[in-house]
């Protein structure tokens, strides 16, 4: 079975609750608990020698853990609000653990949100394993899921893609935080961040909307230096796909107020199988995993 | 620096949201978002070779990982709602992820909870780091903290404690949830559960309240064969800790309707040094550890 289908069937085997609105799936799961706001709850985690080089100074990987998971709420169109810290690490020294949190504490500040509660153990060999999860709130309307492009739609993209390893972003990116606020609600209620590759997410997105997905290699933004093929499988990118109907895409375009940060019509939603992607014929993707996939 | 000192100096470096009501310390965060009801949130982990040996059955280890998880939310007096899944593994087998999540989902329909969201990731060497995120809810005059303790209040057990480890207990447990809530606003707002060790958890629990220990160690109730320096030490026996006022006591006892869970006074909160235990002196635990320390 393959990645998708094996945690599809993982999923199906929780019964979900009345108040779960949205469950495992798409960037967050939303829970309505009768709030004016709905809540957003995700977890992901990041091991060393996996997700960054174990000699990684704990600042760097306490800032991505943090920011990977901001990027999530960001592409529900929310805001984050608390954490808990999972930490299995070995050894256990008081610095690193102490840099580890101050690093951890400087990002909540920032993005004003709580750690409110962890869990700190001893790894059984060497290494770390470093999990958060994150809670958040998004107002009713601003709600965005994978499942909300329709067909037509434009595919956006913030920023660029590819190299993230080799670059440094994986470690240093900024999640997408207020260029989703911006985009929630007004001009788009379907999006999801890019962590796993363009492709690959880009696929899941049309797939959750029971879409096709035409791209346009050419308007792909890139890193410098990096190939089309590079920049749609490597990864870890934490950019934003969204889905803008044509009729809001000139006033999109026009008051995107971001200098920073890119924004790039790649596609468009069509009609057709669920998850199909045209447009590549012309990019050789046959020595490229076409997505991180864990099970492979 | 001790682990309370140490994961107290940790906990100081976050500031907290206006809607925490408690913060890292407790078995659980409280939150305050304006429902009727206060929100619950825990996250612990377990680990092979550490919390139960490498060859346990994902059943059982994943049982475990619920369950005590469900016992934070209990010792607040709450019920669990929701649940996140963070795993580290290896190998990644479909076979081991499947027995895993049917024994979580099956555990997750008899507390009325549902599995949120999760993420699967390969370890870097053999075997497993488990880590399971809950929430919960609790009505606002049944929460109960280890800081509401008062002088004078009985200090009463669930259950009975040690060596859980080889009888099994450790793994086949039940958290105390309909205990917890039958006690609840009517008995305590003082409760905690007991996953470190007897002498250690009660020694938190009086320290949170402001307040000294005196524990009868002829009354506290042991596992078949267990002597008192295990049954104050070995940990794992997620039972209940609560404070029970002199006035309330024989009503608690009368009303007690759990025939199979024991109930004992095993001490009371007196002025003093808060966290001092006394009444132990005839008890040797020279050769014990008085709890699971993580940093020695």
């Amino acid at each position: 079975m393959n990645e998708e289908n094996f945690t599809a069937a993982l999923a199906a085997l929780f019964s979900q609750r009345q108040d779960v609105l949205t469950g495992p799936g798409d960037d967050c799961a939303v829970l309505d608990l009768g709030l004016p706001v709905l809540l957003l709850a995700a977890v992901d985690q990041v091991i060393s020698g996996v997700h960054y080089l174990p000699d990684c100074p704990p600042a760097l990987s306490g800032g991505k853990l943090l920011r990977r998971n901001v990027s999530d709420i960001a592409a529900m169109g929310g805001v984050p609000t608390h954490a808990l810290l999972s930490l299995a690490v070995n050894p256990l020294e008081e610095s690193w653990l102490l840099q580890f949190h101050k690093a951890i504490a400087e990002e909540c500040e920032k993005y004003g949100m709580s750690v409110i509660g962890g869990d700190i153990a001893k790894l059984f060999t060497q290494g770390e394993v470093l999990s958060l999860s994150i809670l958040g709130t998004v107002e009713r309307d601003k709600l965005c899921l994978r499942s909300n492009a329709c067909e037509g739609d434009w595919l956006y993209a913030t920023g660029c893609f590819g190299n993230s390893f080799y670059s440094g972003h994986h470690l240093t990116f900024h999640p997408r935080l207020a260029e989703g606020r911006f985009l929630a609600g007004r001009f788009t209620n379907a999006m999801q961040d890019v962590s796993d590759g363009l492709l690959k997410d880009a696929c899941r997105f049309a797939a959750s909307s029971g879409l096709a997905l035409h791209l346009d290699p050419d308007k792909i933004p890139l890193r410098r230096g990096v190939s089309v093929a590079h920049g749609l499988t490597d990864g870890e990118d934490y950019e934003l796909l969204f889905a803008v109907s044509p009729e809001k895409a000139d006033e999109l375009e026009r008051s995107w107020n971001f200098p920073e940060t890119g924004l790039s019509r790649i596609g468009q939603f069509q009609k057709g199988t669920p998850g199909h992607v045209t447009g590549l014929e012309q990019v050789d993707l046959s020595k490229f995993n076409t997505g991180y996939d864990h099970f492979k």
